[in-house]
């Protein structure tokens, strides 16, 4: 770590910064510039907790670390892609997954016609929310354990694998038992009791980037999960929260590279989410191929204007399947590129 | 609700968009301009499954409410402010109310000298974490119930009330048993799970405002407790992320007099974890009264430099006591404006 | 446009608003609802200054326009795309038109090896800065008309065309002898004095999006150059600010398929200035083409380590050669869809 | 500066960074950690091109600057704030300058009355615009010369003195002629050509924040000023842009007591344009001197409704006259306590 001392730092007050260094099991190296001293620190990692108490001693300026706070999702501990497995399915090992279905599950019949034809059209996994996070107590708050029971229903009927939402610590155990990938949704990126429970269960989980998380917030909560014992993590990017009021997020399609950069776990692109606009959803997931994303999550719902949420977003299974057609050549072309 | 139709709507969706209305139980008016046409709908309130639904039918362009969409928290549903007891403390009646105590409760020496100190310099409430959600899985987390027995514990030395906070609906019965105000904190502010469960509880709560929550997702949050029981509802403003690195987050000092109109729920101001710099928080605490709040919350550690977390915000115990002298006769002079 | 009432308004304070609707020219409706009255205002337009001053009036919750503010940019306007030609190439006709340079010129050596290596690879358009708008006043300014007439001698050299940024309206006569596009920086979108002098220039404009510009916003700093009279303006997205750190900005690529529905004026997009990091351009790159995007805008500097800014972002030629060899297939692709 | 190493960074990469930083004219200091060598050097200054360069070699992970690029805006460079004066008006010395006046200036009558009344109820700067930056070409764009002649009349009847927008490098020498104080607005912060016209005028100049200026941009472009030769400038906060839209801007208070730790020049808030909202002014008015701004600029005029720009934000006559009276006290107050 770097420790910045302030113009009119004392000589006691830099030897204090080294003593604190060393009892932290650094070692400090003091390097005096013509306008401030600066104490540089090498050591057993950049604890932010050293970091705090340093910013906080008389005469500091600042103090940052020079080490990444994130280690087991890190590329420097494992370089190449972790390939997920979900049964004959796998997630990051080159190809694109594609996963789809309606926000909220409604009913037999919705679910069933969304699912047959999302699978018809090529997606390998079935999405549906059984418990909705809603911002207002007056929204539909999802059909809780009769959604996971359809979804199960649907994954017999069609072969595809499940992906549903996990709310709370509480729900973790019953939605495990249903769904094939659990989901933690953005408002729950920082849920770190639920991150430490999901560390626990044996299905792997999708995390879903928070509307205003950082790279390394996001990585970090991704670490939650696999210090507690569960490697199966993918990320999920949606959309960060921006001034721009055009689009319901702002995609941030450049952490799909940059990820690839920092980490080994797969990454997901949800354009639904990201924009909240249907028709914006098939040139992004081209995009989402393009840049290198492991795979899509997108809504479809068979009457999009008859839909309990996220009606404006979702696209109809003839879009669906017209997004799938024009997305293979791109995924073709990837493919090509790795060859 | 009003509807706006795409300029080149046909005469058949107009129909089919009134006929949707009228089922959602409103009366249709349509509004026909030079360049488009517009349906107002009013009725029984502007829910956002029919904006959703309208929004997603062919030939319209966009669909948003009029009506806000909380109602019992609102100011239009009970003009005078809410005034909260903690036995005989009240939060909401005119005064202004400071808690006041470390991040995390690290210990018994650690904790009653900090509570011994703020309470001489006028603090009511003491404030502690022994559950904390840390960014980083490698950050302490807190003593958990043996930080809550040293909160009772100060509480019975100083005659101090106590605030701290719940992290999960797990934790909700444990540390309802100790605390007399139990904290959401700002990651958890869409933790909807917690709220309904908070509803529940007997106690009051501390809403912290999300970290990129608007202000109407902060009003929603508060009546998701409210509507599953608990009128007892504080709001804190503690700082919202920005694009500004220079402060930790920026503190929205605007959201108190707004919320002063929308909302008849007691306003905290937060100033520690707003800037995350010592050096701002007095001036900040006087604009914090000026500006209309009902309270303050605020860091104090007996040695800021020894934290294990957020030292650099914190005040020592000095520091305070010379804040607490200074903020007096700013409650004074609001205490005679409003009379 | 649309007036909201407060929930108390009274019959006077509503006849009120409906005279001063008529005064401006609008046929008022007046909606009556359980909970508050709704005016629905159709006219000539929705005037800025018509919708402040029914917002100021007392009675008056809110009021919002339904129309949208920009016309001639606009795809209601004119359904095609707009072909800009620069000679012999054209910009906006479905072909793919890549941009590419140094980030400012530094002097004969560095600006001729930049601009062989980047023609040879395909590129059509130089880019190169002779005044740089710098956040400090401590660093490089450029090399004024000096830098305008390098890039004059590398066109008669390359054949590229030339793209160079214009600063201020002392300064447009001059970019416009020596340039074949003049470009508007980021932060310039909204110095509408420049805006206005560019409506009067016979060169085609590429205007940047301001760093914290709402597509809107964007969209009206166009239509100053267009109803001042110059039609041939391209808009470039160049990422916008946002809380995330780890990229210099976050590219908006939504933006793209956004403004492709919203107006007939070409895109662009600038993965360099977006990310600030050499390694993400590459498949961003790809990606502005699978989102529908007319160019891209890149810089490529021969030896970035001895760039005077912007080097970090910076292609070095072999890099540029491999991204133009890898983007042929995507735009190959994007023509076969086409057909 | 501090150069931060990748972990597989070879001997020769590092060797040839010490090479490049004493060519800069740094002396470089190796220190090998366990999982990386950081390099820090120490000498006259950190220039953003040499970080930049550095960033762009083989081996380099990151380079960040220790010292703050700005100088002679800088505490460290003078302890003392900043007085200004315009005649017999001192802006920095401790008081608490008012500025108020209409939006646009509209008319004889319209500015002779606003004038009369915020003389009379102790404002001692009168604002208006006589050229306006607008977002949109089809809104209000000003009176231009006749509105600074009637702002020079206005003072002629009021004494008081005038300040005024100037947009564009063009403007400058007419607006010094007719104005006491130039202001430069948000849009314009990083108008460098501006920036450095005014450096060259012999009048005050209150710079305001731009968008999304964060604080160290807003002070690099006081120092264009500054180092340009003008050095009375001050500073005005007048919000930023956010996600949240309740409000036209986020103020950002705490900017004020951090401005006044890094710079010696006045700081001016603005809560009119911040908020857009009349009735959150006068609280943000008192927040402002409790928070230790040396002054305010409010919108005021005599008829919101009949305004021909932002009414929704301006006082009444008679609201700012209660303000005035409101705020006394707590000027007062502050008073006192610097005695």
């Amino acid at each position: 770590m770097i420790v910045a001392m302030q113009a009119d730092a004392t000589e006691e007050q830099i030897n204090h910064i080294c003593d604190r260094i060393r009892e932290f099991g650094y070692a400090p190296h003091v390097i005096r510039g013509t306008e401030r001293t600066v104490i540089a620190a090498v050591g057993p990692g950049d604890k932010k907790e050293h970091i705090e108490q340093l910013k906080s001693a008389d005469g500091v300026e600042n103090a940052f670390p020079i080490l990444q706070p994130f280690k087991l999702v890190s590329k420097e501990v494992k370089k190449q892609k972790s390939a997920i497995r979900v049964d004959e399915i796998t997630i990051g090992d080159g190809g694109f997954v594609v996963m789809a279905g309606p926000c909220s599950v409604e009913g037999y019949e919705q679910l069933m016609t969304t699912a047959k034809a999302v699978a018809a059209s090529g997606a390998q996994i079935l999405r549906g929310g059984a418990y909705k996070p809603r911002t207002s107590p007056y929204d539909f708050q999802g059909l809780a354990e009769e959604g996971l029971k359809l979804l199960a229903e649907a994954r017999r009927q069609t072969g595809l694998k499940v992906i549903t939402e996990v709310l709370d610590t509480e729900g973790v155990e019953l939605v495990a038992e249903y769904a094939d990938i659990l989901q933690v949704g953005a408002r729950n990126m920082q849920n770190f009791a639920l991150l430490k429970k999901l560390g626990e269960v044996q299905k792997p989980i999708m995390l879903k980037r928070g509307l205003s998380a950082t790279i390394k917030e996001f990585l970090l909560s991704a670490e939650y999960i696999v210090t507690h014992g569960n490697p199966n993590v993918m990320l999920c990017e949606r959309g960060i929260r921006t001034f721009e009021t055009a689009t319901r997020n702002t995609l941030d399609l450049a952490a799909v590279p940059l990820l690839n950069e920092l980490t080994h776990l797969p990454v997901i692109i949800d354009p639904s989410h990201a924009t909240g606009k249907r028709s914006l959803v098939r040139p992004l997931a081209k995009a989402a191929v393009a840049v290198g994303a492991d795979g899509l999550m997108t809504e479809v719902h068979p009457f999009p204007e008859l839909a309990w949420s996220d009606g404006p977003q979702s696209l109809r299974p003839e879009e669906f399947a017209r997004m799938m057609h024009e997305l293979q050549p791109y995924i073709n072309l990837r493919q090509n590129e790795m060859n």
